[in-house]
């Protein structure tokens, strides 16, 4: 870091405390039209009045009174929801960590990166972000930090390892191209107890193993399956079981029994029943069933169970729109293919119809520069979209519903409610309700008018406070003029 | 082919024939010490008479009287056993098929390949094998051949595909070093239906697909996990589940429906206990939990459901044998070896101490002799021993038996009746009793005082006829003078 | 090889030996327009009268008498042109040979493909070739056999290997792939005593190497360069030297002590200005000089040294035809492209305009079905056109001269009497002139009018006889049904 | 870096000014034996009298009188030689540099590492080196910073890329895992105008680029050959010439031109031959000639031409140097071996016998502590000894000497006047005489009784000044606790 860097980082955190400090006890938002987040009718000229870190009352300005002492900020003629939630985010991000440049450069750095991830996601409105997969040696300290109120940042939740794969160096050609001992290490942190070593243990030392896991994160995700297309294609697991239905039974009640939710990484119709049978609370990419279509009980037993499905949808191509719109899916499963794309998009667009509850989700996290370069359509597999890049993924996923005919306000409650029904924080967040966070986004157009007006932000504010999003991120890592350019740097 | 070959050919055909039709109806062994593969004490001065293709009578001389007409053969100081059984070859061989050049260069001989194993195993006393592993197209054919008697060999049993592997082409270099249309072709011919594509299918579809599978094959094997070792070695999948449970349910119904047993390879401590939970028959490498020592239950549920136990043993060290002998096994879970072959042994130990049926099972076939330069230490892993040579890897086989500390007559029972129970073959093969096969391996010296003596062949009769070693394999295609020193021949 | 082809092999050979002796010892064709191959006028209503396989008198038919006892062949309204050459073909074609799953499978039969290729290059007029690398012990017996008229085709002059060329099992991905003791036999048939050893070898002892290897073959091709691009692509060696020029000089002392021609396989400008110093005679690819412009001082050297050039021109886009007509090409060397494809046109057109004699020179060969189905846009680099398909890519090769701006008058030379002169067999084919081979292609359409009418054969005669077209090949080998249509032989 | 970490650095840098600033201007080593480099007669009990940076006088203490202002220091039993020159190292070290996570982890301070490797190469008495291949954007400033005394350090020589080398990513497999990005910056900065671009310049074209290259640096390596063992192995280019002798020529005349030394990279004795003819000064591994066995003819040229030859000669066991005494070299180049060891040891012991100057030449550099675990046995191909870490290597590779039959004398001539004469800096430093830089070796033990002895350093002086060889490297980077136990670093 350059001595440039460091008086730009010191002066912001002056700054942000200051204003930290500055900040009155009570703020009221009035004027604005309050979309709550639960769904229903927008509260037209409405009042949201803050006490603290808490929301203390909403409501139509007729119906809330506003203190004396109380801050007032006019934000007539806005509208205001609550801030965007992820339910699917990788702060050390993915796809950069398949390139092993990433790992060597920053394998010191991953706290730096991961606040980076949280603040960049807070400017643009996502006040909630869950990390499903990465190193929680960097992920726990910053997700304290930002709690403490030491940085800001997205409120993190973190789950560690995606429990039974090997994360990193999982081909041949990056085997020989790093040390054993820089694998190993780098292995270790993405692993924990939670790598592949599992796969040969019994339920009973799997149920041991997961408890001690669970106690480290705030939430648990299992690779059900393994990763990267079906397996006839040249690489892919992702139609592999990897545990037993007896191994999984004993992980969901090792989570559960520590008081967390589990989750899935799904790659085929079966392992997804399967996880339904055992008792998963929530799925990531939950209509991914590869060469086969998603059976109506599968639908059915989401339904029954309350299980809440992450998307991963990226946008698709008006020829695919006009196929959702004319309901005419036309896939076989002698088709064959390797991708089963059509089955997915039919799966989207049938699980959205049964009523299953929708969450925006998306992979992303920042991106290192050069690796970005090589990818310019996005990552693999096109999740998310844009790149995967957070504060921007989270938009195209819901520009991805809108195409599969969610409405506005679907949308809104699947980037909201929806995601902390799911990880049981609803009591939290989520929503515009007295008692619960004050995370609040105001923006200059309607979201329910157009989804896309949610890039319209005004403000940002989170836990009561108004977000100073122009300085954000505090201490640019991936998105540092450095990193755009990187090279030999001259000492004077 | 050469010429001098057709013309050999022709001639042990007819040598074959004119023997067959020259054969009386009525034979009898007498005076030979019978060890009938039941376990019991040896009659001295037995007598086995013989009509047709079946045992008439068995037992002291004193006791089955030898018509006149029967044609009488003294076989005073010899020794009788059921012909030996093998409970796994491979008779297009493996590791030969994952050989580009093997595959090319006798795409068109696969028959020809099988036909002179099945001849290699009579020669050596092995009368009966059931190949878990290979081209259906190329594999019934033969059978049907040599169950008709027009060619002979031993006789055999196919189940096709592992179900659910992609048997060839599955690394990076081998997809890079042939054309798609090549790998296509090859690929479907040894996973017929029941390749990786049933890894998709709900188990509805698996019950309807492997009624059909079934149908074509004489068992059914199933890839309950894949091949290669525990996944965190570089390529392995041997500890990765590939079917949910509810899958191989279906398929075991499917296949019990269809009055077949059905088999599993298995990888894993986890795999194996699901197999015996639903209902497999049989196992092949029983013993290999990986880096898990087998759990006591899972023996218990052997024992319980008849499990039957293919080996793939191979001879062991010195050491090892005293690390037996001792019963001092000291591996532990934290060893976390890639390979758990200290777990195999004391698995090994453990199911022959507790009774579980044990079978000779050995991954034998030919071996092309240029693949064969690669593997001067036997095929990978060493299963099954001597480079995995049918009619020698049954004898390593039994050594290693004897090495864990089976008894000759266990180990006789392991190559005989054991495998003809697993295969409810009972009624027909496995030992000497009356209205049996007559299957006979005749012997110069005792196998029970050393199983060694096993390779000590007098005769080997088959269906009551004495088969014409010297003249077998009748048509060498990998044991050619051919194949054995190829390169151009040039045309006169 | 089924009854079915054995008998139609039997039947045209006997149809071929018949047709043979009942041909007349003199024949005259008589009416058609006469081109020579020295490019002058032609002659119309000419006369050329064959005394056995050779031809006895040449000119207009007011000039040339016809012996009464000669056999009259009226031919007016067609044109006559001396049989087509190929100054670069590989009759066991490149590039299946890159592909394990070709060799393995025709390991034993690459005599009988080079036969099949020699055939049908002489169904479409193709009347010599030349092949520049391949298995001696396959090509010399057939050259052989062709010679001694015990089967018809192509007349053949072979090189054996590019000397210095590891010829197959270069990449990591073969040499994986195939057991050590195939990749030798097959490396040892391609390389003889020409391959990379020769590069540690000082000149005394490579002109003694050189001078044995010569006495085997017709001609030698050295590989100046390795091939595959420049050295800063990927893999390509194709501007890297592997001879010092003293090592070359030695091999063109040995070769010329030896009588015979000795010619390159150059990728780059300074390698072929170093063959033209030590003293080729000729050169393929003449015009690949990759990221750097040839020098005039090397076109100079060119016509000074009467240099042949062997061109592997494939057709060009409408929109390169455009910039040669033009005269514009605009490459630079900072350009630093990786395949300096408008260097290479840009040269072309220079040697053609400078008057450096050209050849008709292709790579081609026939192909494996299989390996064909991987290269629908024509073999890798696309030289020689049309899939690189021996009888079909001299036609492309040639509409590709016409595209860079030479004759038909030019490019009829550059099928015949110019690579009869490069390889310095002018006293015997490549015109039609007293005391030559009869070796005539007899068109429908005149060649001069349009290139394109070359492809439109009446008739071929070679060496007096005229040729069955239809019988041809005689024995399909990669042109089988069995080829085309691969897979298991049930047999009866 | 830690804080700690640049306390410790600031407080050695300003010991080591005040140390710098408290040096008398006249110090005078009195009572010592005096080994001048020049092969002669050592001088007891001698003095040598330093006037700032250079020596004043050097001999016997009865011919040279110590002025009484001169700082006296007392050396009775001690021996002085020149300070140690290394002909071959680099700073950024090899084989570290064909690992992606040293390259990314470091890319940034590539200067940190070479200085810390010249600070450890002065600790162990060696003063002067010449790196041979490296990133110049990092080595200069370097070699300036220590040429201005701003910082400690080995007196340094650049050379900056092998002309005509790819220098990394030239695997498939690392090719494949980092981004293109990265891989054109680091290729860049190896390269400058002299990576493999130049192979398709003509000799004019390449005159230009050298002449500029020339002026960026101090001396000029050109790779003649690839690199890894001969072609017919799997990867290596090391017998394949990659410049016509006339690009080397030009490149001779170029650096010449531009007043400086050539030298060469060679690795077959067809590509040293011409080496030797176009006028090379010195080169590197000079006796590496694959398989074919140095002819006289080059040995004498060698003489002629008063080439000097670098060595990287690593110990050898006792067969071998039975073998040496014997003088009793069996190879032949029927042999056919890979890698010509033998041939290797024969040429070693051929240019010693025959009085060719022989330099000490290491390729020593640093070593990632990570990477030097894949390395327990040295770098690939074992040159220059003990993992090639620099400080060490230099002991070893005169070990080496020793055991191939050079003297002591000869050995210390081999570390010190040969290197300053081959580079032409014989006027400066290689000697203690008059007039040149007071770089000198304090021994408590005499190195002409044992070579062994030059471990034993009492004192370390460079021009003029002792070394505070305890303080060295200031700032550890490879060389780090941090960089022996990476892993995260939890900020407070």
């Amino acid at each position: 870091m350059t001595l440039r860097n460091t008086l730009k980082l010191g002066l912001a955190a002056v700054a942000l405390m200051t204003a930290g400090s500055a900040v009155a006890q009570l703020r009221a938002f009035v004027g604005a039209t309050i979309i709550d987040g639960n769904g229903g009718k927008p509260i037209s000229n409405g009042v949201i009045l803050i006490d603290g870190k808490k929301i203390k009352a909403v409501g139509a300005s007729n119906r809330v009174s506003v203190p004396q002492e109380a801050e007032r900020i006019d934000v007539a003629g806005k509208y205001i929801m609550p801030g965007i939630m992820d339910a699917n985010v990788h702060l050390v991000p993915w796809p950069s960590w398949t390139y092993i440049e990433f790992l060597a450069r920053y394998e010191n750095a991953f706290e730096s990166i991961v606040e980076e991830g949280a603040q960049i996601a807070l400017k643009h409105g996502v006040t909630t972000v869950f990390d499903s997969m990465g190193p929680i040696d960097a992920l726990i300290p910053v997700r304290d930090r930002i709690n403490r109120g030491e940085t800001p940042g997205a409120r993190m939740y973190v789950a560690g390892d995606i429990v039974g794969f090997r994360a990193v160096f999982t081909t041949p050609e990056s085997i020989a191209s790093a040390s054993k001992a820089f694998q190993k290490r780098i292995n270790d942190r993405f692993e924990l107890n939670g790598g592949p070593d599992l796969l040969d243990k019994n339920p009973e030392q799997v149920y041991t193993e997961m408890r001690k896991y669970a106690q480290q994160v705030d939430f648990v995700k299992i690779g059900v399956t393994g990763d990267g297309g079906p397996v006839n294609s040249e690489i892919g697991q992702g139609n592999v079981l990897r545990f037993s239905p007896e191994q999984l039974r004993a992980m969901v009640r090792a989570v559960h029994d520590e008081g967390k939710i589990i989750q899935t990484h799904t790659g085929s119709a079966e392992s997804l029943r399967i996880s339904l049978e055992v008792g998963f609370d929530m799925g990531q990419h939950c209509t991914m069933t590869g060469r086969t279509r998603m059976p109506d009980s599968t639908i059915q037993l989401m339904l029954k169970n309350g299980y809440f499905c992450g998307t991963q949808w990226n946008t698709i191509s008006p020829e695919e729109e006009a196929i959702v719109r004319a309901n005419r899916f036309t896939a076989t499963e002698a088709d064959n293919g390797t991708e089963g794309t059509h089955f997915s998009l039919e799966n989207e667009v049938r699980v959205i119809k049964a009523g299953v509850p929708i969450l925006v989700s998306t992979d992303a996290g920042t991106i290192d520069p050069d690796v970005a370069k090589d990818f310019p359509n996005g990552a693999p597999g096109g999740l998310g979209g844009s790149n995967g890049l957070i504060g921007e993924a989270e938009f195209t996923n819901m520009q991805g519903m809108r195409q599969r005919g969610m409405t506005s306000m679907q949308i809104i409650q699947a980037a909201t409610s929806n995601i902390a029904r799911a990880y049981k924080v609803i009591d939290q967040v989520g929503t515009l309700e007295a008692g619960k966070m004050a995370d609040l986004l105001v923006l200059d157009a309607d979201p329910v008018a157009d989804i896309d007006n949610m890039r319209k932000i005004a403000m940002v504010v989170k836990e009561g406070q108004t977000v100073n999003r122009e300085a954000l991120p505090l201490k640019p890592v991936l998105t540092s003029l450095e990193a755009m350019n990187p090279g030999p740097i001259r000492r004077k």
